[in-house]
């Protein structure tokens, strides 16, 4: 393991696991610059990812490797990876193709988390569902 | 807890913890729409970001509560905040004042990972540091 200086300023990739064995990626839409996912990578998904150009994750509900799009078609090409200080996340800027979201809507992030009168925290739907989610996974 | 539709598509807020009881918090400069940080929270934590409008971060290093900008005074104002269609992540879309990194540079994210031309990792720092990190925090 690199020194603490080189980890945070140097050019060493040594990245930085949680108790699983993962990192957070973080998806940005390079034409809207919205984050549109946040998933999780093992260095075996971020080697694919640098190697294929196609944004691929660790899928913790599956265990298994995800390409992002090998089933509903809304593919991610990477334009750019980069890393955090102390190299526990990672963005990836990408091309978007289609809705981003399993619910169709093109970021995930399509609620605010918004107070009610009474100081409760309740969410509010800001972004329209752009496609219907049994069209995405049927097209195949 | 909410049903699955519900909670994907619902206005109930209902938090999906890791085993640490945290979720990822993504924070977006409203400015720049750069992410500058990834973080984590509790309930806790996401109670007093809504409620101050201060970005209010839970420490896994340090185990407390952390007001971003409290020891630097590069604080961050909340403009708004965004969940994920599980629950896991928000996104903090802020103001902020100043290098959001510890390391002096507006976003944590100041690397590139890039390949060599043998084929593997490396870091290509692709940003400026804007402050001495030393005089970030001597000025308190």
């Amino acid at each position: 393991m690199a020194a603490p200086k080189e980890i945070e300023l140097g050019t060493t990739l040594s990245l930085k696991f949680d108790s699983n064995g993962l990192i957070t990626a973080v998806t940005v839409d390079a034409d809207t610059h919205e984050v549109v996912m946040v998933a999780f990578m093992n260095k075996e998904a971020l080697e694919k990812t640098m190697a294929t150009g196609k944004a691929t994750y660790w899928s913790r509900s599956r265990s298994k490797f995800w390409v992002k799009g090998e089933e509903s078609g809304n593919t991610q090409q990477i334009l750019g990876v980069y890393i955090d200080c102390d190299q526990d996340a990672v963005i990836l800027k990408v091309k978007q193709k289609g809705p981003a979201c399993h619910n169709g809507f093109h970021s995930c992030f399509y609620r605010e988390v918004v107070k009610t009168p009474a100081g409760a925290l309740e969410l509010k739907t800001i972004a329209p569902q752009e496609m219907d989610p049994a069209a995405m996974y049927a097209k195949k």
